[in-house]
């Protein structure tokens, strides 16, 4: 399959984003809500294999050497993205709730688990990269084991355990599609690496802006934020719970590639007095001089990008851009970040101008608890709520992720030095 | 003059410390407001005067060798606060509004400038232990000089000037007082390091709690918070501004060390699902297994204090532990760490039992702008605002707070695994 | 071609190794003297192939997977190590010697030039594991490409030419041998970085000892030392110099598992006063215990080996020890390491037990220049000179290295902490 | 006493340095030969007196905060050189030869022990600035109180006790002798770190030279190296044995500054060819353009000295150049180091330019033992065996070398990339 092909599947909603949620979802995706009864199998699995089908289709562009590689301690293989996502329905699903279920191989258990210490002891982070065997091939076979194990369950599953697996499995899609971003952004880091400039999918093209202008007033009041309904979250949006916005403007564009020439221009990266001490600290120490990806190209400027190197476009919106420049460009420019709840409010009746489907957009909101949170039992509570230190929010969705995986009150965060995300910005005004 | 004789102007209010911001504050200190006509130029010398006097007294114990080290990048040497406060009353006040004055040496401005990028370069922050010359002696020399200087300027100005540095100097007293409370945190870390454990202050001793017990009920509702009339606060006390509290409890009395051997018996250290990630990786990257400065004496626990070694007290609040302790912790108790509005709004009254004087509070309020802060114009502005990630705010004030210097809007920050500061917690329970 | 098939063609040395250089070397090498005229073009063709083959034997049982990894900065990637070696030749070769040669890819230059300073800039080497493209297959095509315009430049050359390339055509065929050996063992260290033990060649297993015991006698006197005649040898093996062996006596024997379990049970790794102080602090930085690849299995030990994990063999020299620990078994026995001079005098009448096929032999001599050394002109002068300082010289060969590579005057050095290469040691006994 | 003042009693030797080891010696030292019989007690006192007060001078023009600072890991406060030359004497010779000693402060053993894992744990050598108290003051206690014991013990043992201290006493010496040498050389690079360039001693100045030229020509043939006679030695330079001198010559005048500011002209800092390969990453890693302690000043060059900042001389030897450095000039040069046992040879008739007092010179010989070495037994053992490896033998001694101390068959050695101690070069010409 062609590098281009494989990227098909998700390339409509990339190259048509909506402002909101993308609604044309593929057929199969999401699942049938967890509470519709009686339970259709056939929907599950069509969902089921609708998101693993398309982690292969990410994968099939890229070598058995590109899928070998780690760049960096943030980034994983793209061979360990495909075996992680499949021992997550091995440990949670199969294992604990299939009697009689043959492990695929023990061994693998230890490789492929990546930070639930409740689920025992891990390969370390930083040495995912070095695991060649099992080989490309030999992960494929993981996953049909696992697949067929799955579906037989979803099949043939008493109803009152399909009543105990579904919100497992519901879970295990999400985060499968998870992966399927980082399969994007760790291969782009490691491709950007490589002085060959290796090409991802030649078609590849960053999708088209909707392109409004102007700010959206915020009205000061009380607001309900968080997930809200029958429809899948994380345990991280929830519980849903009032906040005050204090009022203020939030602009309908993102922040472009023009705009960021203008900080530079302006010698924004060399200004210690536009930056968090933190901030300044990471730029000087890694030599950032532009945003991540960037190179010098004669007199201009060009970028890595999943299509290989490509002059920058003024018009697209800047991406790879840590928390501690969109917080120093938003400094320069006299303006704020919005909170993540000010971006909720004003993306909640789908206007804000491409909130989804380019760039994830950093708040000036550190990633914390809701007011009561509690993370679910067991090892599957360590999924969100042990990293709410020294992160920060980010709000929408980015070209990279699934199709049907946006939703207004998501919350996705990174620390305030990482790049490698396609992380971008929109300027809002805090009520003064 | 002898080691406890040093303390004993600030040990009255350690002794009794009382449930809200002491009463009995030195005679000369806060200055008058600055909004107070005519201008008592006495009451302005005066005030500082005393703080000018309590951190030489401060530094009385210690000998020349005490005041030179440098045990860690987060401390710094006894003589450098003792010159860097200096310089900041040369440089914001005696360099920028009285012109003639002679400055004492030019070649000191780049010793002890700490962080103000705007303000030119400077030693680098973990060399500042390399410093021999200026010895001890001669820092004393360069702070009669600005004395000098700066009382003849409050009592020779004319009225418009003094308009102008009244200010300059309240925010230089201010800030005095915080480095007094680092030269006694960052003494007892380099003493720490010594198998000698040496004594600051044999005298010295925990003060007395008012031990009140049970939980105050916050009520749900708007409140504002923030630095309110005309005292003197910090830019990033501002502005005041209406948040929504959630409701829920907050305990009157702090977390003490008897709780904490509870939970150290319980394996708290150990068990990774009552941690952040970071929180542990720093636990067992840092052998973490008591709070900072305890070590087992037989079967039981010391730790080094400002007396020295000095078996653990069960009743005195726990100290010297860092914000992911303090959030295992409250997660092993089944309970929350306030958030910073919570705090404030129940010690604004006056009746949250040892707020003050014991331990700085963690919160589990990550340090951020209030809407619509901007800090200070110039150099001064670096004071606060470019701290504004990565960090906690901490809440009350501590045994080594400077008498005068609390106050309920007071925003404390440090980073979430430091735990040299005097640093403690109290419980609350966030409305579910 | 399956594994053990690959390793088919050097194993015939490897399990009937001599105790001097092996006689039964492949036919077509080593090529030709240098001297020998008419040139015998075929048998240089022969010569080329023979050894490029090697090289391709030993890359077959990997996979693609396999031949990316780094599992350490003085590891090396196998795809690296096929396509560096090409570009050897590419580089002094083809480039200065053949007009209107084509280039393969001019973008490779960087990627596969190793340290050649004068080559100009490189791929930092411990990046090379990130360089995913070319694959491995493209990389075949980059040997195609080079061995077809070698063999052809070999035939066609006019006379002049080819007096001009043949030493650089044998040079390159030693240094491709050298990066063979290096292939086996750094494979190794990337499959000891695996929990699954992959195997290399199931059937691999430590080649047979001649088994002879007791002591050679050197006797003191003046020895010429060095290479001597026509055949290859680095430039790092002259001036041959005369040196005044000391006397004394050099075991027949190598040091095996088995002695070094004595060793170990005596406490070995864990009491200083048998160690160097570098040795030391490195034994307790990195955590050994036993040498590398040691794990416990049971009561006892197993290591990993090409075969995978085995049992370890107490009759079997020991190996993966680095110059610490050797120095440190040494000083436990009451015994020396012999020079590099010893070594050689001892060697040379061909009588020395296990001298090549088994293990590197650590000698006591630092790696330096022989008196009056002078490096080659030109890039191929970093080859040897440039590393003559912090290294040990080691004599004999090993189980990897390949077939005809080995001489009596070889000096080879690596770092005193280094333990990846197949490296142990034989006693003497300095004359007191 | 004043910093000029407390050079004075070894001045004389600095400023009028012999060609080989200066012969007018304090009257006091060295002491008596071991073998001499009847013991002179009162001329050990004189000589034990003699030392310890050459430590008390050199530490007089500092301040205690100078006495306390550790500026670097290699180097360590005076005030501990002055305890822990102290705590050698109380630890060998008090406390295991000397009933019913009273030890001055049991809790100084740890403190004050170096290296001696024999003796026990101790202070990281990292942290020895850290340790404020004992103070300045209480190291002259510490003193006091074993001098007091030592001169009791010489003055009253029965002879058969004073035969087995007498060699501890002598090690006691010259042990303190060379931590006399490492007090200049520490406080050095303190004050190198200080931009006030504070000033030991302001009449220091560089010694005059011989200035003999021409070069010395070295004899083909065996000759022996190492000690002899009755004198002291260190252990390493023993046993006595024969080498091989190949030939060559070795120039009477050291490297000098005019000679160094050639080679930085041209280009020699920059240019990889001239370099081992540790030594070019090393100068590239620490930015190195010039010998240790140079900075640009105006078009020229000055150096942080004994004196403060000075201009350079160019007619001064080279100092503060590390092995890597030393190596480079000499394959700019054309030339290369003398081995260790050709300076040696050479050096024996006494006829060697500038050979002692000015700068320890780099030789090419590796630190290793000699043929038979065995170190001292017990603890003492540890004094020089454990360092052979990594490091590279410097001869002759410096400026800052204790009047008495040097002697031709002397080993000193360093770390091929230090430079703070006074290092410099001669040339030499290994026969081709």
């Amino acid at each position: 399959m062609a590098a281009s092909a494989a990227l098909r599947v998700f390339a409509p909603e990339i190259s048509a984003p909506k402002t909101s949620v993308p609604e044309s979802l593929p057929p199969a995706f999401p699942p049938p809500l967890l509470s519709t009864r009686p339970v259709d199998r056939a929907a599950w699995i069509a969902a089921y294999r609708a998101v693993r089908d398309e982690t292969e289709r990410r994968a099939a562009p890229l070598s058995p050497e590109d899928q070998q590689v780690q760049s960096m301690a943030d980034a994983s293989p793209t061979k360990w993205h495909r075996a992680h996502t499949t021992w997550f329905f091995e440990q949670f699903l199969l294992r604990e709730h299939v009697p009689g279920y043959a492990i695929h191989d023990e061994r693998l258990h230890y490789l492929f688990n990546s930070y639930y210490v409740a689920a025992g002891p891990r390969q370390p982070r930083i040495m995912r990269g070095l695991i060649t065997r099992p080989t490309m091939d030999e992960v494929a076979g993981y996953r049909a084991h696992v697949d067929r194990a799955v579906e037989a369950l979803i099949e043939d599953a008493a109803p009152e355990v399909l009543e105990r697996v579904l919100p497992i499995l519901e879970i295990g899609l999400y985060h499968e599609q998870q992966h399927q971003e980082l399969m994007l952004t760790d291969i782009l880091h490691a491709f950007a690496q490589n002085p060959l400039h290796p090409v991802y999918d030649a078609a590849w093209r960053w999708p088209e802006r909707d392109g409004r202008a102007g700010a959206k007033v915020l009205a000061r009041g009380i607001e309900a934020v968080g997930h809200e309904g029958e429809g899948f979250s994380f345990d991280n949006e929830s519980p849903r719970h009032e906040v005050l916005i204090q009022g203020g403007r939030i602009d309908q564009g993102l922040v472009t590639n023009a705009d960021w020439l203008a900080f530079m221009a302006d010698g924004g990266y060399g200004r210690a007095e536009l930056w968090l001490s933190d901030g300044f600290i990471a730029a000087q120490t890694d030599g950032w001089e532009a945003p991540g990806y960037w190179r010098r190209e004669g007199e201009g400027w060009a970028s890595m990008t999943l299509a290989g190197l490509k002059p920058i476009d003024p018009a697209a919106p800047v991406t790879h851009v840590s928390y501690y420049e969109a917080d120093a460009y938003a400094r320069w420019a006299g303006r704020d970040l919005p909170t993540e709840a000010e971006w909720e409010v004003a993306a909640r009746d789908g206007d804000l101008g491409d909130a989804f489907g380019h760039v994830w957009q950093w708040t000036r909101s550190a990633y914390a608890a809701y007011p009561g949170y509690r993370p679910l039992p067991g090892a599957l509570g360590e999924y969100n709520g042990k990293f709410m230190s020294n992160q920060f929010v980010l709000r929408g969705s980015s070209v990279a992720t699934a199709a049907g995986h946006a939703r207004v009150p998501y919350r996705n965060f990174f620390y305030p030095h990482q790049r490698w995300q396609f992380t971008g910005l929109r300027l809002a005004d805090a009520r003064a």
